[in-house]
């Protein structure tokens, strides 16, 4: 099951707990979108834009969509890279894209996307994204 | 946020747990997927075909698909309806899609899907769905 | 496997969710806490002290201790009672014990604790169980 | 909140997820009991039983009991390193200790243990610990 398409650059590492699997033996399915916000968190965080930054700046994301493929099964112990890149960046929304590939046999087992908006911490409203983070996804990905 | 299209007959009641939530003070996205994922299997359950009845037919069935989209927050101690119907039926396959509506307002929080594929517990291979299944899911929500 | 003593009056229903087991085929130990937890909140909501009533009065509980033994398994779908009763009051802190005992069979599947301090919001410091919530707890329990 | 102790030899790191917070803005006391799973089962494999190879020996391990005692908060992204011992040594029983540090300040943010029986799969029933285990175990906390 090798990829369709380039691997994004940027790749955060999980390695799957036992807690993560269910009476099917393998990972439950839902815990691959927090596998995905792993991830997802973790570039902005790469980028300049941890959490904690972003709550000094009196910003927050709130997911608004979320869907994922479920290519095969990962077991307890993998260790799984989640490739990561922001496929779409509109005035206060970003989207990243995922493809969840096992280490030791470069399986893809799950591949999806996380869609967030931007909000200002007070207001909970939508507010831009700042002109530095459009730099530094332009320079990260392009780079 | 009333809901915009009339609401699934099925409908499966979830609390929301304290560990549900996450660290911005709601619940977390990933766990809207769990709230799904019971509702779907207390459905297929009610129409005959509970994850035991499945087993000991040598069935089960694995998730290849699901996405959500999050409209509004949900938090500790809500209860919630997750309204599910079957909206597709392959040869293999079954579409379930539903809408999580909190009772004490009737706010949609959430929509999304879930497909999955019928296996054998042996060979793990897709095998046609039960005629008996075709005729339950007609049967419960044409009635 | 029958209950050593008699069962505290206070009783939580909890759904296994398929979410909640591990590849070993039933409930992920760490989940019983979740059960507890569930419960305990329940309880001291019942007696009038929601975890919301406790915020808008500027109070919440951190958990210093728990533990639980393992008395057999649970399985996806199966209904649990948790029943729970305060055994320890002290000046700031209170001991919740709990008694999973599954319906169809009244197998008590596990039981623990849960011990928390009662603190101030702003302060995070502890701070004396009012006088209310003794006496909620000695009506309810001893009545 | 140095360590009274001198920590175990053997420590296993946890990134906390996003996921593992609470409303409470730390991590669920629930999720301290995963960290000390994945701990264990990670020693075990360090001393060459991993949870794969009990399995080819026909066995496997239930946990019969566990406590933690919760001494601060932890947050989302903390690096945690579970530090880690068998503490006990039954026929068929085996405790390990844990104490969860933080990386950045060295604060015991937790420490608890888990008491696991080792059993046979097929038959469910305890069987006694493999002489090479008690042997590895010695080696590795002794050495």
């Amino acid at each position: 099951m090798p990829p369709e398409s380039p691997l994004a650059k940027f790749c955060f590492p999980v390695r799957v707990r036992f807690a993560d699997t269910d009476l099917q033996g393998h990972v439950f399915f839902g815990n691959y979108f927090t596998y995905m916000d792993e991830a997802f968190m973790a570039y902005i965080d790469e980028l300049g834009f941890a959490w904690e930054t972003l709550g000094e700046m009196g910003l927050a994301v709130y997911y608004v969509d979320s869907g994922c493929q479920f290519k095969g099964p990962s077991f307890f112990g993998d260790h799984l890279n989640v490739h990561t890149q922001i496929s779409q960046l509109g005035n206060s929304s970003l989207t990243a894209e995922m493809a969840v590939v096992r280490e030791h046999d470069q399986a893809v087992v799950a591949v999806g996307y996380i869609k967030g908006v931007l909000v200002d911490n007070r207001t909970e409203k939508s507010t831009p994204i700042p002109e530095a983070l459009h730099e530094a996804i332009a320079t990260y990905q392009d780079g």
